[in-house]
């Protein structure tokens, strides 16, 4: 079948979807049955297109490259309320990529929550809705009977919580310990060169690993929000980011750095995660025995520690609006196969 | 639903396999949905137990270790061929678990089909019958309608191909780098240490990593029966083991293990698997860049280079009975989503 699809937010992932949708589409058909047709896009910045026989893809990323604006594009419908189109019939998931404050999760939230009772199926990527309510998340979709899927939370496109979820079902998972923020990993790998913080961070800007206001990665939110979101949905519980024993790295001088080398450790931003709710983000000594003492420079990796078979590891990127893009994907395809059983 | 097993095979896996099942019984069923119940168990050497009602486990088990058989069982049926057992209508999914021949695919391979035939999905941790015949059982069991699921075949519980398959489904695998076989990665990483591979070989006996007739491990027919497996449910091949260019490790000496060392190189069994169907298994010197470098000891890994993610990583454990059980309660956790759906 046809999924038809309504992109919410344009920034870079919305866009970088949209290329993927365009360009691969015939390897997307062809070697995962992933046949979709975005119906509409809306953004508060752009405006909003929409057509019920699906949009001209390429035509809607020229309209934002030539003009910042859909206003040019035939299948303008003007400025018209996110709510609004989510509401409307005729698509069948909401790809909700706004740009969402990560404390109140909002406006993703409220998005979410309007396509689920509109009975439509969601793909987010989008941190804060499920680190600040994710049980109420949960609960509203079972109520709907709605799908929601939010790989690209956590690692972006590196599929850590498919894979602790889905694949390590039964494993018994005791135990997760993660590095989630490419940026700080980055900035503690480079001050191990002999790199002060501040030119290490600024690298990192200039490199587009890290924003203009680095606070949400350097305070260690970003990692915060991770661990909430793989702590509600791998051990089902309703933790917020409030709740996380947390400490950035801004604190960390190079002498830190260099009194961990010289006794054969390595400071890392580590993320905790425990079943019984104890969750922490904070700068830790790890020695080479530990799997994720090797986990260097942007490169995350999340460390699943379980009953049945030790220690699994997943290592991959953290970011970057192809990868998340590629969540997006992943996700998309999953509800394709969902929608084939269900269809039987 | 409650999902009914016959279990073919009775070794170390399955018992693993029936002990899980009893002991885990709550937790799977509450926290997976995993509800089964085994119908039957056969074994060339053990005979068959079968009940409709399903069977005991923990007395199941108890009748190997205290008669070697199943004699003494309550639902003992005779020494049935497994065959027999396998058309019976009763049961839902064959676990196949037997010891079967990795270059012949036998007898697992006949068992697979006849399950199929008879309308039965199929669980195996048996690498022969994909190494040999891949394309046969995937065109066999699609006539049918049927599911077979081989989580087990390559890493043992760590869940490698689901990974492939399911959770980077869209992200484009131009690539496979592994290392695949744990006993020999643990012979090159003790001679690192400067111990003989006799030594290493040795002791890699007495640690249980490796077989009594340790060629299938040392001249690398395990690894590259596992690079082929993934050649083929990746990129949908249909290669054999007899197409993968393949060294083992019985002719390097500690003076190769020493001179890579030297250079700054670990000498590793790597399986290189290309989308062409350029699969091969050789002794290859890694440098401290390439992401497989700090896979160590018994630890295996699967790298995969993608173009919408770049490389993403996954290590674990490759081997061992309760692993392997692992990696068929996953199948079956797997299985039991998919019927939900296609109840609905």
């Amino acid at each position: 079948m046809k999924i038809g699809l309504l992109i919410v937010g344009f920034g870079r992932v919305g866009q970088a979807l949209a290329k993927i949708l365009s360009d691969e589409a015939t390897l997307l058909k062809s070697r995962y049955n992933l046949d979709v047709e975005v119906k509409g896009i809306v953004d508060i910045k752009y405006g909003a297109i929409y057509s019920t026989g699906g949009l001209d893809l390429v035509g809607a990323l020229r309209s934002i490259n030539e003009y910042g604006s859909f206003e040019h594009h035939k299948d303008y419908i003007g400025s018209i309320s996110p709510l609004n189109l989510i509401e409307k019939e005729g698509y069948d998931v909401m790809v909700e990529v706004t740009w969402s404050n990560i404390k109140t999760g909002e406006p993703a939230l409220t998005y979410i929550k309007k396509a689920i009772e509109s009975h439509k199926d969601v793909v987010t990527t989008n941190k804060g809705p499920f680190a600040v309510a994710y049980r109420e998340i949960v609960m509203h979709t079972n109520k709907y009977n709605g799908i929601v899927r939010f790989e690209g939370t956590v690692m972006s496109g590196t599929p850590a919580i498919s894979l602790g979820r889905e694949c390590l079902a039964g494993a018994q998972i005791y135990m997760m310990e993660g590095i989630l923020n490419g940026t700080t990993n980055y900035i503690l790998s480079r001050m191990e060169e002999g790199i002060s913080f501040g030119e290490a961070l600024h690298e990192a800007q200039r490199l587009g690993y890290a924003e203009a206001d680095p606070t949400s990665d350097i305070e260690g939110w970003d990692a915060a929000a991770k661990a909430v979101i793989l702590a509600n949905s791998i051990y089902g519980l309703d933790l917020k980011i409030s709740d996380v024993d947390l400490t950035g790295i801004s604190s960390i001088g190079e002498e830190d750095v260099k009194k961990a080398l010289d006794r054969g450790s390595r400071i890392k931003l580590l993320a905790l995660i425990s079943p019984d709710g104890d969750v922490s983000v904070r700068p830790t000594y790890i020695d080479d025995r530990h799997p994720l003492y090797n986990v260097s420079g942007v490169l995350n990796a999340l460390l699943y520690r379980t009953k049945m078979l030790g220690d699994v590891m997943i290592s991959g990127p953290g970011a970057g609006p192809v990868e998340a893009a590629q969540a997006i994907i992943s996700d998309l395809i999953y509800l394709s196969r969902i929608y084939r059983y269900r269809a039987r």
